[in-house]
């Protein structure tokens, strides 16, 4: 896309968006005067504080400038240089941190496992988390990670994470959730988070502000406080650890405070939500996978495709198999956007008006 | 400090700082609309041209969060894990990075070499350039990384950066400039940035921009680009490389232009010129090294450092000698905040009013 | 096993043998007088210069204690950390070296491909060489290994290794050959070494003798000499680097003087395939894939697995499904020994004798 | 030194002496027949009582093939790659390993102390213990490493053994004896080998066989039992885990059995002292330092040292200061070779008999 693309033909990807003007606003106000650095100002305190409620008990808190970073500085705390990451064949950390859990974690093994709409099949995990346990010759199956919501835009429901935390608890392994739409999730569940996470057996939560409504901010939630101070000397050595750690805390304040991250995510939802139900109506469309949170996979005939793109619209098509398509929508998606790319599939699929 | 500190009275620390008006306003501007992700966007491109046209030649950019990452990313870049670096005993990489730039290089030793006022002493880098060069039973001479300004607040002259730079060259090393006081270099020196850079042999250099104005941004201004794949796999593996990353690009664009930078640099140098000035007059006190920068140490009665702390001054006093004193000043401080300052050491001090 | 198991009955694996006799008394001649530490002795030069003969061209040589640092060398010095190792999932590096490979690369990753026989499909190679090549988000294809004589006995042809040399050097990737069996290989093939090696593309050779007739010794044949001197650095900061290099030396000079390594193979193959020709005549039985090196798989009725348990028989048969086991032949087994054994399968099968 | 030069003349080295008859004879016999691989086997389980009933506790052993590799995996095992590694600025460690400790620590900084007799300073020693203890932008001090004997020649006493381990243990962090010379220490000292190791507080213990009479053999001897796991999976992915460890395993019995080691160290320190003695006796020569095991430090005329390395004598001589040499014994030496020596140096230094 050009910069002079309309936002509103941007189905990419979440992280295309801007702020939210919260967000925003906050960081102009934090950004006079002086403050200590390295976390020690009250913004940071107060994040720790507002995460704490959210989670219902006392966390600790890891301010980080990138998904990656969270994703690979928790996985780096929760297994050994000689172990393994049991995780989804289709996850982020499997295939687009560019091996950046091997480099933090100092060479761990990433074990792909399957399982549909890019959850991971509770069978498979069962075997894998005894997998040549104590045999020197392999990796030692160590921690699981699991992405809410998931790559394909499902999510866990509350009682299968239960199951898979139960499965990793009682192979003494660790769990990690990678929650890069999970603000998504909680919308889609009407759980707490709570519920979804600690209660069911996650160590550590990366929050995954970023595609959420903040600039720069993402954060560990440490919900096993015994891996705090590792963690604090892992991120400074992996060069995350801010001075200025005020404009971090600053979105990230804006972000929990009115449940502004609840009402970014359930918006995106549902602008997700409208987009897969007019896309039914689409002839030679189909739907793929299940879509709970903000994306949606579907096939479209390629002159629909190529009219998309003729139209300046922005998304994914060439990753998959020939006609598979990605849009992703996000907290500034507004109905009129969705109706127009609607309009633009019927039209080009030989229907005037897929939604009329 | 607590947060009611009043900010006049912050001597601690440049970045206890907040950012220009200049950068947040840049980066609310840049705060609305989508753009390309991962340094796709305009602003990223527009960063990469001001950083050429500053340094009179094309450059490759590589944005990061902090300078820890800035300067490890460098190191990782012009050392083999089997190499050392070639660094000051005083220098931050030596001794406040928590092991990053261990982390970073796999393992490469930072070898420390003394000097006066933090800079490296030509003799012994003449000797440590080829330092067991081919034993394998020794890690091997590869960069040589200077501070400038230096830790201390001196600055290396001209003559001297391309002295040093000649010994790394003739060895067959490389050269890394951390520039976490870069700006205020230049304007001590009168040069221009590309004759203290590649112009004396510098290779990578760390721009320090978080000390002098931005946020949460700084950037590596990469001279030698044949290493500009291998820093942009490092940096994503390092979880260094931003999704949203205009928002990195809007604070540089707005540090970079109308030479914010250097007008930024020169005020915080002036208000410690003139500290320094103050601080002759005091009895029992004592300047220590040189200041050029905006760095001053020196010696003042335990008297006089409880006084301050009484006032509620904030300064690092603890570190060293007993007695041993550092005031930072940054582009915030004002001629105001420096009498007050000096005018309190003189009351303390026995001698009401030591500018008088 | 215990100790007391009679050596005729154990078919676990080739590393259960001892020691050629003329490795032993080469070792004892090397035993005495003093000598250069660090593989400046005369020994480690025959080596090289034996191996420059064998190879038909001049070679350096690095000598290391065992096959999983020879491939872990050799996969450091051939990919970068943010690089990946395209191997079979059946392979050794994939499963069997309790992350070793990921621990030298500090951190590449290693992608499993499939292919009959544990040999690597050259469909799947020719896609997976360019995979996401350039993008920064993606480990990027590095290096090729291939196992010769593979993990399950099988041999890869001379067309095939020059297939996937030439595909592998297309996409500019580099080839690594471990040769945990290679001698066996050659055994097979009937070729020369140099054809089977860097002729086809090879970069890097594990030589894999361990399993052939020495006692604590391989050597890393490196065909790209510009990899020496990185290869030497690596080895020495991985404890590679033995004092007292003469011992191994003595070793392989001994390996390699008047072909000891070909004929030690050719009689573990040739005991080999009398095994599996004997096999093929068990009711209920069924051979498993290619034999064609010192490894025979075959799938056998419980009873007689249960059989040659309790006559004290020493072999795999627990890690695959039900019913499939493996014999592994080598340099010491003789005719007798195979003979008995399938004596005793076809005795337990319920036919008395297999191979009348 | 050519492989022609007489042994009773090389001086340079303990690594340059074979192995005892006694372990050659153990390697031959172990040479036959079939043994489980990997340490499975009845002699790997013999080192170990051997070693338990040495040390007077039950221990627990890793096998490896280097000094270079016992250190580092020990080290590894110690401290965290955030943590650093307080060890003589003199220490094998610190300059002769090639970075080994940093790469298998992965990343863990050597912090260098100063002392005489290259033995760590007990007040430096008290004061780097607790050096930025909870400060994340320090490492952090984990583990003392200690050379007994030193990289000088000189032995730590008992007492002194003691208050380090003390001043460790006080602090919270690990010691590690590097025993490139211990059998030396132990027959200079007199005491028992618990005394002066894990009594005293040593946690991981080099052994330090080879420079003592074995050929490729070392091993790691664990008190702390706590960290064998870790050892073992470390082990293994460093590539130190031999399959035929039998032959490593023979060489370490026979290295224990009837005193082997303590009768070998014994020797090589009776023949340094006879030639310390000896050297007293030469006009400008001077004597550096305490020699209590099998290296002596001396200063001689450059007309000493340029006649006996026309006699053909290999030794250090271009490392120090000029005029600077050093002379190791081992057990091979024979007065024969000592008198011979100091012959040569009272003929070259004028007095055509210094032992006269």
């Amino acid at each position: 896309m050009s910069n002079a693309t309309p936002p509103a033909r941007v189905f990419s990807s979440d992280n295309a968006a801007g702020a939210s003007p919260e967000i925003v606003e906050a960081l102009v106000r934090a950004a006079t005067g002086q403050a200590l650095p390295y976390g020690a100002d009250d913004l940071t305190a107060t994040v720790r504080r507002r995460l704490g409620d959210l989670f219902e008990r006392e966390v600790d808190v890891l301010l980080v400038s990138t998904g990656t970073a969270a994703n690979s500085l928790s996985l780096a705390a929760l297994t050994p240089p000689w172990g393994s990451v049991l995780c989804h064949r289709d996850s982020h950390i499997n295939n687009d941190e560019g091996g950046a859990p091997e480099f933090y974690t100092n060479g761990a093994k990433l074990v792909p496992l399957g399982g549909a709409d890019a959850k991971i099949d509770p069978l498979e995990l069962r075997a894998a988390v005894r997998n040549k346990t104590g045999d020197v010759h392999s990796v030692q199956p160590s921690v699981v990670s699991i992405t809410q919501a998931t790559e394909t835009g499902a999510v866990y429901g509350l009682e299968e994470v239960r199951a898979l935390g139960a499965v990793t608890k009682d192979a003494g392994l660790r769990l990690h959730m990678d929650g890069a739409r999970f603000a998504g999730a909680v919308a889609a569940l009407g759980c707490t988070p709570a519920e979804v996470t600690w209660r069911a057996g996650v160590d550590l939560l990366s929050l995954g502000a970023t595609k959420n409504g903040t600039m720069t901010a993402d954060v560990i939630v440490v919900f096993d406080r015994t891996l705090t101070t590792e963690l604090a000397h892992r991120g400074k050595r992996a060069g995350q650890l801010t001075s200025k750690m005020r404009y971090q805390a600053a979105q990230l304040d804006a972000y929990l405070a009115g449940d502004l991250w609840l009402r970014n995510a359930t918006r995106a939802n549902a602008m997700a939500a409208r987009l897969q139900d007019g896309l039914k109506a689409i002839p030679d469309g189909e739907l793929q996978g299940v879509t709970e949170a903000n994306i949606v996979f579907c096939r479209l005939p390629q002159q629909v495709i190529d009219g998309l793109l003729g139209d300046g619209y922005v998304f994914y098509h060439d990753r998959w198999e020939p006609g598979i398509v990605r849009f992703v929508t996000n907290f500034t998606t507004t109905e009129r956007d969705v109706d127009a790319l609607l309009h633009a599939v019927g039209r080009h699929a030989g229907r005037p008006d897929a939604r009329a």
